[in-house]
């Protein structure tokens, strides 16, 4: 029998740290050897938690549990399962098996919800490996959009094909969504990837809404040519205008208050001595209100089209992600500062997320909520992401207090 | 019975063109089947011209014709058959089936030479694969360094174990040098990978020396960590230090008259959502004097520093070659410029060569010459590269005559 405390948790996170496709550091992408194994060792913890565990047509790992009718409500739990490169054992992963170890625990007890509970673990939150985050979690709220298939990997396998390959039909994706049953709402932990709360010396934090964001695709097209004889007058280097774009990013973000970041960048044909005529780039843009992230991203493409006018390159754009900033559902969040509250802070702090999260997704079909933890000097998406166990078992009470008052509300 | 004739060196540049690694465009490396199947199509050309065709321990190909006596020295001609990445198809190989059309030619029209001739098809000059250019020429002018077997190409190979797939026996690869041979001289054709004879109207020039080159690996660590969640305050973004190395590359170089590029670069982990905690860049740096250079490189060292200083960054440099300046052997470049003045040019243009060539390495062995041809707009390194018939045939006998000349001289 299961402990489903913190130290069980931790350990949990630990072993699911171990599968992954790089031998140094973890790395889980979508439709992976990696997330096939992730999903069945999900699946294990679940069952012993009481949960039936199935994959769902997206390869979503989720786990439920019956309400009192069949007509019940089911109140969603969860995050998701994938991971960046290099990443850190904590992001998705902590909230993903803290429901389903409070599921353990309210089953533990005996106790009787008025409601059904869905436990999520989803399978692609990052979109590191199409490039196109959040797929999971828009499969459950029925958000799919065909034109998905036809996105490529690194290595040239579309969306469609990898679908195939790990079993999928992806005819069948649409059986994923929730569309049309009846919801409470959904409820997701997860570490807050900043550092406010520890700032703030607080082990937890009631979320007020998430930050819009886009994300765009960017290249810059000169010619490549010899690195020795060819003049500077004539040279048309991609990489010198991607590099201005690049420290543009930086100040024109920052003087908005707005977050950007170039995460990849890779020039071509890639040889010490031949030109770079190429450049992809990626942007990652971020703000508290869409008007600002919005403006911010016009004098970005503004400086991108003036760097290469003058270097006569050509600039291209192509944004691959976009994102409303989405407020929480208020009855929702004030049960998860109820929960909080029951842990002995009386004054629980409310933040912005920063970091997009699976709850952006499913604001298309449900009121959400979040309750952050507190990470280590706000780092993740990195080896050195971490928690405290102390912190974890506050997080599991509170997550449990807030289920029970949800419970107490629809009863 | 071959012509020998430009529209035959052409069709030959065309055929090779075809043997490439990447299905768009011309690629190919040391020790790759490429390498292999372009040295068995250069040796039945090299048969057919009357020479012995050979490939050596370090995998040039190579060409004899015997002297007229057992101790007879030997004159060299040629240039390289390897490519960079997304290549021209008259770099290197343009000059390399100069030299075979040249011996042809001599043998076809019953001349009797006072000295042999060995025609080298230089296996590495771009040092594309192992990150040190000239591998080819180093082990035939005898300074290939034991420290070389570690080098390691992008998939983890070494270079020893390169050899060993490509059938060739590492502890062998001396049996590649010519130190100790008497020798008469080297001479190579290559396009001018600039564009000074489009602009002076000419067909072909005299090199009068070679830049000096020095190229880096250079690196920038900072720190990973989630695009979103991590205030500027707290970024160590090695992508934005690195940024403004490159730009200050361009400026710093200009100043001295120098030519700096950076030619590779990429950021890792290398995710839309991660700031990157490391970036690899490489760094080439030429200029007319070796001191002029090595200023430059000491003032984009500087730079760097300076960047990762501000940025909590560390900036991590390799050098992986170094080439000092060097200068034609007088008696051969005169040579030339008869050789040139014989098709008619009364005053041929001397120039210096900004592109490092394997005439670089074979300095350390004999004295060299070298002859260019003018390439269209200059571009190289690109598929785009160009030459005109024309220009090929005014080459091919200016080519005979200085052998002649040298001939004459000898005897």
């Amino acid at each position: 029998m299961s402990d489903f405390d913190a130290a069980e948790v931790l350990e949990r996170c630990d072993a699911l740290a171990k599968i992954s496709a790089a031998v140094d550091g973890i790395e889980r992408s979508y439709l992976t050897p990696e997330h096939a194994r992730t999903n069945w060792t999900v699946g294990e913890w679940m069952a012993d938690a009481g949960l039936t565990a199935w994959q769902d047509a997206a390869g979503n790992q989720r786990g439920t549990l019956a309400g009192p009718t069949a007509d019940a409500p089911v109140l969603l739990l969860g995050s998701h399962l994938d991971t960046v490169p290099g990443a850190g054992r904590y992001d998705g992963v902590l909230g993903t098996l803290m429901a389903v170890a409070v599921v353990g625990r309210l089953r533990a007890r005996g106790v009787e919800l008025p409601f059904g509970i869905e436990v999520l673990g989803f399978a692609d939150e990052e979109g590191t490996r199409f490039g196109r985050t959040l797929l999971g979690s828009c499969a459950v709220a029925g958000t799919w959009e065909d034109g998905w298939w036809t996105l490529q990997d690194a290595h040239g396998v579309t969306l469609h094909d990898a679908f195939l390959a790990f079993g999928l039909d992806p005819s069948r994706v649409g059986e994923a969504s929730l569309v049309g049953r009846p919801i409470v709402g959904y409820l997701e932990a997860h570490i807050e990837q900043g550092p406010l709360l520890q700032d703030a010396k607080r082990s937890l934090g009631v979320v007020r809404g998430i930050m819009g964001a886009r994300r765009f695709e960017l290249e810059m097209i000169g010619e490549a040519g010899h690195a020795g004889g060819m003049p500077y007058g004539r040279r048309r280097d991609a990489l010198l205008g991607a590099s201005e774009v690049v420290s543009a990013v930086e100040v024109l973000a920052r003087d908005a208050r707005a977050v950007g970041t170039v995460g990849r960048l890779q020039a071509f044909p890639g040889a010490v001595n031949v030109i770079p005529g190429r450049v992809e780039f990626s942007l990652d843009l971020r703000a508290e209100t869409d008007a600002v992230r919005d403006r911010v991203w016009d004098e970005i493409a503004e400086k991108g089209l003036k760097s290469a006018a003058a270097r006569q390159l050509s600039f291209g754009v192509r944004q691959v992600h976009e994102a409303r900033a989405t407020q929480v559902g208020e009855q929702l969040a004030l049960a998860v500062e109820a929960g909080i509250r029951s842990t002995g802070d009386a004054e629980p702090m409310w933040l912005l997320s920063k970091a997009g999260h699976d709850a952006m997704a499913i604001a298309d079909l449900c009121d959400y909520a979040m309750l952050f933890i507190r990470c280590k000097d706000g780092i993740s998406h990195h080896r050195d992401e971490a928690v405290c166990a102390d912190d974890v078992e506050v997080a599991l009470d509170a997550l449990e207090a807030t289920v029970l008052e949800l419970a107490g509300q629809s009863s």
